[in-house]
């Protein structure tokens, strides 16, 4: 069976979510469905785009990603098909797609033909009636070239990155997780040339935080530390607490490291 | 593989939606479950029936909805199964399948057999002990007259609708969903005696907004619009906003229709 | 197909849940998967032994049970597989499953061997790394033995029960759930013994309630009353209301039973 993942701001409130369920499952009975995550907040791109990044590397080849955050819903914005890293993506040309065309070899269409699309489009809810079909179809190998014409100039968010200042290395906070941990947008590799992780530090707004834990549980109980996280990137966490609480940062704080 | 949906107020911070899938599970393995959504509001039954109402046209004929808000557990409510526009319902008779009851071709028993229910049947939480027991029955194809006698006169909710006053039509706020869209209950088979979308009116509360959108990106951020939205009923919305905070608003406030 | 159940604290807002599942089904796309509660509160380890606890006895023989609530990973803490009650449990050694050491006739193993690992295994999050592989590669059949060493000395927590005080029986609120009720440590057949239902007289705070409900709605609304809920425990409910906020207590109340 082939797998249909499903990430969204809608949700599970109301029923958005299970209703893509039932369309999907209308034209491929033999589906494996499961949730990324439907607690993107509203109209966040960047959000979901992290979301999908994150989890993609866990899943089999040829797993179908279905991700919608979708403000410009019934205006001209595209609707997406992409083929990338041996998966498959279907949304909005938002930019929640961004990190699949940073490397070469992806390709994409159009979503226009109107076989794979439902009988009747609202203007309201792409998800139901344009997404969750052209995922249907894909699981039932409906090849790619097939959904509509080709487009090469998806629409690309600017993507945080790290950069060295001298001999420090600058990135930002990209994510508050749901412990509170600051994801940032330093990879682990970057931080490798700086030295052994014992001898780095790491500022954040007035905090310096005097090298890497191999754990959380390292530190004692409320206080600060850093740690390479699950999705390879630095995390700034507190120890049985809050990160994002206790340095009171948001999305797009300065974080930088430097040899201590 | 057949499909049941689950719809509930019971979140999932208990386990009582698991424990549903549990037992859904030990009766028949070969079924595909899905979650509506499980955050209606604590004993609202009538946002649960929205919430199916709106979700059953885009499921395929013989899906098995499961829907349980439920305060009268234990008590002298009877236990229901339906069959109504090619699917099949499970849940208390406390006017949540009252939509279904609007048109002729339903039928409906009382769920009594002790051979589609758990051998002890709790007084607290008939979900489990009750109701996914017959779902997963209806499922292996259990005939619907083996479950118990038939019912005639199912409790029905008052259901909300739009009526003509004079030149206007006049309709009510039924829900505010994830975004703070208002849902009404005029239906867009209502609006077209009216006149072309853009030569109406609505009015709610100390606003007229003047002309439908064709899409919520028709209008500038931050401001109120009104559109035919995914389940074919007039919505309010604000652009990048929510029209709940927006207007200040709850469910049952008046809104009128007039051709400007 | 087996089934999976997945207990946790990661809610869904970040990707977690949906990694997991992706590790899953890349090593066996043939199962079931369904969450029992990704809401459990923060590290709260006794809550989620909670809800397992609740659910198993609902579930076939041989379901795997991931259950995730690990402030310790990355540390010295070991990485469990537990056979018991005829299913089985995959999850931090951290209490998380003391109530199936409760009873003899359980075996436990620790986590160790890297073929049933993934290839790099992070230091932050074991769920994706340690245990849904584990739990995947049991759904394929491989004996819990070959999994790591066997031990016989898990981390148990001290769990509530009732104690007799001379006529009285007594115990403590264990939970609130999603209504506000308050599930206590008291088993219904702890009860028995005191005499019939009617006869008996709870005391919790200022308030003493006479008599056992048989069913929420035999209370009028906003009266405070006591049943047998669906767990096999007392519990204690304001009918229509919210019994936490209603007595404002919490986890660790002390609640007596006596005869009147």
């Amino acid at each position: 069976m082939q797998i249909i993942t499903l990430t969204s701001d809608f949700v599970v409130r109301d029923p958005f979510v299970g209703t893509m369920m039932g369309v999907i499952l209308a034209i491929n009975r033999r589906v494996h469905l499961g949730d990324l995550t439907h607690e993107i907040a509203p109209q966040d791109i960047f959000e979901a785009a992290l979301a999908v990044e994150a989890a993609i590397p866990f899943f089999r080849p040829e797993t179908i990603h279905l991700a919608i955050v979708d403000p410009g819903v019934g205006g001209s914005r595209r609707a997406l098909g992409v083929s990338a890293e041996g998966q498959l993506f279907v949304g909005p040309d938002n930019g929640l797609f961004s990190f699949l065309f940073a490397e070469p070899g992806w390709t994409a269409v159009s979503l226009e033909a109107s076989a794979y699309r439902l009988r009747v489009v609202s203007r309201t809810f792409h998800g139901r009636d344009v997404f969750a079909p052209a995922a249907a179809h894909l699981s039932l190998g409906v090849p790619l070239d097939r959904f509509g014409p080709e487009v090469t100039d998806p629409v690309r968010l600017p993507w945080p990155g790290a950069m060295r200042e001298g001999d420090a290395l600058v990135g930002e906070v990209l994510h508050a997780d749901r412990f509170g941990n600051l994801v940032t947008s330093i990879r682990a590799r970057e931080l490798a040339p700086l030295g052994p992780e014992a001898a780095l530090a790491v500022e954040i707004g007035d905090e310096v935080i005097l090298g890497l834990s191999g754990a959380y549980c390292e530190q004692p109980p409320g206080r600060l530390g850093t740690i390479v996280g699950s999705s390879n990137r630095l995390e700034i966490f507190v120890r049985d607490g809050n990160a994002r609480h206790h340095l009171g940062v948001t999305r797009g704080a300065r974080v930088t490291v430097r040899k201590r």
